[in-house]
């Protein structure tokens, strides 16, 4: 774009969102181009941030009549630079669109802006006995908008999926700047295709959200978690088989290994959870109206392949445990930038993949160092490699290979983003590919929104 | 088709899937052509069986160099006319291709062939202690196939949702006649859009699914039930809400009226199930690995909105029930043909409007006799209306407007197919309608997979 054409197309975004909302001043612009892990960053024309629908509507119009990229940012917390602009793009931030409605108690259902973040939802509904499905990490920063446009997961995907099952309503921009609303709350709606939830994970290439009807859960009263010791994984996954078909009240299953609970113990200077060492540990989380400690204890303690088991039921003890799992992202980037695989593989190529693993790395690069930890009811491991040198590539290269030749995701719940586009055409079959280009192209003819993420450019 | 050139297309058909399996003969078509109501009926080209995936991509490659429209059929038990031949089109019956594979039981996965009855897969999981999450009375005829690509709902979707969510990989011939794979098994993979879920739901208007992965749920080995008496509907959403949250092991709750509960009584010859009558009456089942009766019953003794219950928890005590709920179909279609309207409205709109109805209804068409049952906790009902004489029209316009001004679907679980496809430019806004359309002609541009479905002709 030529200066007086960028100056023409500023002046018409300024008139659309007022002067203060449209940043182009690049030291403000920074924060907006970069993303939290500083591997992904890209100039962008300018920074956006649109108060309501009517705007992020005029703003997608102008776009689309001036060829100019759009990339939807929610909180910024994403791992795959798929918010991070392209070049000569601009970054429209959700983050005025921070509504939070009223809960619909019969229902158990509320309708916030996309760029309402997770902790001001949850801070909202659970007052009301109410909890939203998918909780992390991120949650005070990730913006209800883009934790659907990436189906983000977690730690209790076991029990309620991903984020793509929360959602029982939106409201979107289309490429053409058109708002197609869906927001009916029904749970059962047989009439055309499902928009809502081809949106839901899509990147934000298909269409910016900007409201969402959510489903909520009920928030329980009572949670009880088990740190329980092990020798291998198929021991685990045969535990947590057992635990599934006894206990609906579990909510999550985190699988974790020797070498990582001695780094976190290290980092965060904790004591052992328990006597004696395992190879591996499975962290698991019952929660209910009621105590499920008797429920969870009665299956625990009948099972003889349980070397050693802990279990808290108060506030504090709860955390304690969690704090073995959730130390390892400190932890690991204590000693250094990671590489952070997010992989599934289906459950019966696990313990052969995790196997497998140390002896691929080796042999593509000997000083690196890995730690894993992740979802065991979904098979989703992340994988953290540090001390990787010049090999990131390499190593990146042969981790994803093997997850492809077991049959596995090249990522679980991340997204494809900006990072993975490339590996998508090894990923997903020629048909497959074929099928989402052609949605693309039908529902984003110009190519607007998001270019380079999902698709390579 | 000109006969030189139908005649052509049919040998073609025939060396694709054998002289057997190419029912040209009227008498052999019938069953093929007319859905199991009588309502709908349409004249094929031909029936067409093939027997594995790549009989069907050839079928399909050569209906497409042809023009010739091909309506996917399973067991032909849906109640919208979406399997029914369009004009001049050929029926692609399914029902071979019902292969069901070994089951994964660290996975709790099975992959089947499209044609497959639902009974089919149950019989084949439920000595390993697995069920299909769906369960409907037309098990023994409905395939896997047309369960998914209709969405299917049933009694249990407030525990385990619709077909959608059983679905875990899907291998489908596209319009193109290339065969799409996906049979990860992943229950988390985010890499680019969800075909999976795109095509389940979209009545054979997209691609031909062939072969589905589905995620088994546990087998619960003991079902409690109870009978509910209640003053209102009101009063049953929040003896269900309160229900809901106290007891993961809920699986059903089924909603209905004194004058149903009357008629079926009448017709199959059943006792009172409790002393006195009640307006509504609320059916709910928990099922678990151990006996959920305890669990229910402290929940129903302290609920003092409750009339009167009734609870079973053998087998006999337990059908006894259901056929209070069950029995409904059957006793409606005793007084004459019905019009079955399948809808769903949010929550908060359920009671006005169920009071509304029978008000509505008076004033069109003064005789008509309605009687409506349904899933409570997704708000649908199926309103079922007799003796409407020459008012079928009128009547169904005017429950599917107040279904519409009320914020719900018109087709909570049935589908659209071609008896609402009319109806679906009001269900659904411009926008909504333009992506639909748009997603249509990017995959199926020449329009050949079930014409006039979804889409009015």
């Amino acid at each position: 774009m030529n200066p007086p054409a960028r100056d023409a197309f500023i002046a018409a975004l300024t008139k659309i969102v007022g002067p203060t909302h449209v940043i182009t001043d690049p030291s403000m612009r920074a924060s907006y181009e970069t993303d939290w892990t500083g591997r992904f960053s890209g100039q962008a024309l300018a920074v956006v941030r649109p108060k309501n629908t009517a705007q992020v509507a005029a703003v997608v119009s102008l776009c689309g009549e001036h060829g100019v990229p759009l990339v939807p940012q929610g909180g910024n917390t994403g791992l795959v630079g798929g918010a991070v602009p392209s070049e000569g793009s601009i970054v429209l931030s959700t983050t005025r669109l921070n509504n939070v409605g009223t809960v619909d108690e019969v229902a158990a259902q509320v309708a916030v802006g996309a760029g309402a973040t997770l902790a001001a939802v949850q801070a909202a509904v659970r007052p009301r006995g109410l909890d939203v499905g998918v909780d992390l990490a991120s949650r005070d920063s990730a913006t209800i908008g883009g934790l659907i446009a990436t189906n983000a997961g977690g730690e209790r995907v076991l029990r309620y999926g991903s984020m793509r099952r929360q959602v029982v309503g939106l409201e979107a921009v289309l490429a053409d700047g058109t708002v197609m609303k869906h927001m009916t709350g029904l749970t059962k709606d047989n009439t055309g295709y499902d928009l809502v939830r081809l949106f839901a994970g899509s990147e934000g290439t298909l269409a910016i959200i900007t409201t969402v009807l959510l489903q909520l859960v009920p928030l329980p009263a009572k949670r009880t978690v088990a740190l329980i010791g092990l020798a291998d994984v198929a021991t685990a996954q045969s535990v947590l088989t057992g635990l599934r078909l006894r206990l609906p009240q579990l909510t999550a299953a985190e699988l974790f290994f020797d070498a990582g609970l001695e780094l976190v113990r290290e980092h965060a200077g904790l004591s052992a959870p328990m006597p004696d060492r395992h190879p591996v540990y499975l962290l698991v989380e019952a929660a209910d109206v009621s105590d499920p400690t008797d429920a969870l204890l009665f299956q625990l303690e009948k099972d003889v392949r349980i070397r050693d088991a802990v279990l808290a039921n108060d506030t504090k003890g709860v955390a304690a445990l969690w704090d073995y799992r959730e130390g390892h992202t400190e932890a690991v980037s204590a000693l250094g930038t990671p590489i952070k695989l997010d992989v599934a593989v289906p459950a019966a190529a696990l313990p052969a993949f995790i196997a497998a693993l140390p002896l691929i790395i080796e042999k593509v690069a000997p000083e690196a160092q890995m730690f894993m930890w992740g979802h065991l009811a979904e098979s989703n491991l992340h994988v953290n490699l540090v001390n990787v040198n010049g090999d990131a590539d390499r190593l990146t290269d042969a981790v994803l290979d093997i997850v492809i030749r077991s049959g596995g995701s090249i990522s679980a719940e991340h997204g494809v983003g900006r990072a993975k586009a490339a590996w998508l055409e090894r990923a997903r079959s020629a048909p497959e590919l074929a099928a989402m280009r052609s949605i693309k192209v039908a529902l984003d003819p110009r190519g607007i929104f998001n270019p380079g993420v999902l698709f390579p450019e």
